[in-house]
Parts: structure tokens; sequence; C-alpha cells
């Protein structure tokens, strides 16, 4: 089993209320200095070998159904053991 | 600026109901072999240089507030550029 991750992150430009709300209880817990944005990560287990075509489709997936690419940038990466 | 990224997963003993749909949907739309588990990344900008000190805070922050230790397993990771 192979794996690769997919990481999807609200674009700069858009706001992030959830990474808001966590900087705020952040700083009140006395955590300061640190700005957050939350976004998702998906762990892909992947049957057989990781090949271009594998890694193409993961991408098409990622557009298709793990990302909002109005909203969301996505990275798909291999994972290393 | 520094960036850290903490990484939030489900821990493996525990069931994944939005990673199964995820599989699911994606086995439906024709993307086979796929097994999917979500979690959550959270991107930290940190106010000045990442010591020691800061990445054990961030850690700490993370235990409090970004994951459920009870359900879920968090990494923390200084993010080159």
């Amino acid at each position: 089993m192979s794996r690769v991750v997919v990481d999807v992150m609200p674009k700069p430009e858009i706001l992030d209320p959830q990474g808001k709300a966590i900087t705020g209880s952040l700083a009140r817990l006395g955590f300061d200095g640190l700005s957050v944005r939350q976004g998702k990560r998906f762990e892909i287990e992947v049957d057989g070998a990781i090949t271009d075509e594998r890694l193409a489709q993961i991408h098409e997936a990622a557009e298709k159904l793990l990302a909002n690419t109005v909203i969301e940038a996505f990275a798909v990466r291999v994972e290393e053991d």
C-alpha cells in the first residue's frame, strides 16, 4: 500500500472564519503571536504502485470531489514512509 | 514569518465516516482502488523565529485546542519554503 496526501487550504484571498476563531481562542488561552488557517488533509491509500497515471487520477479526484477550487487550493504529494 | 503545520488525523482504530463517504463517492465516480481518511490541516504563521520553546508551545496548543486526543492523533512540523 502506498500513500498519497492531498492538502486542501482556503485560498489566501478567501476569509477563513474557522481559522480566525481558532486564532482568537489561542490568544485567549495565552498562546500569542500565532495566526492560524484551517484546511483539510486527505490521506489516500492506493492499491498497487503509484504511477504517473495514478497521480493524475488523484489530481482529478481532488479537483472534482475533495476541493472546491473556487475558494480552495489543493496540493497532491506522495508521502514517504 | 515562519510557518508551522499541524496535521490532525483520526486515530487508526477510530472509524472515519467522512472518509468512508468520500471513498464511496470516489468509487461511484469511477476512481477505484483509493481508500480515503479525512483529517485537518492547520497552517500556523508564527511571529518571529521558530525556537524550541515556540514549537513546544504549538505542541501544547495542538493538544489543548486543535486535536481531540481521545480520537485524533496530531503531528507538528516546520514547513520549509
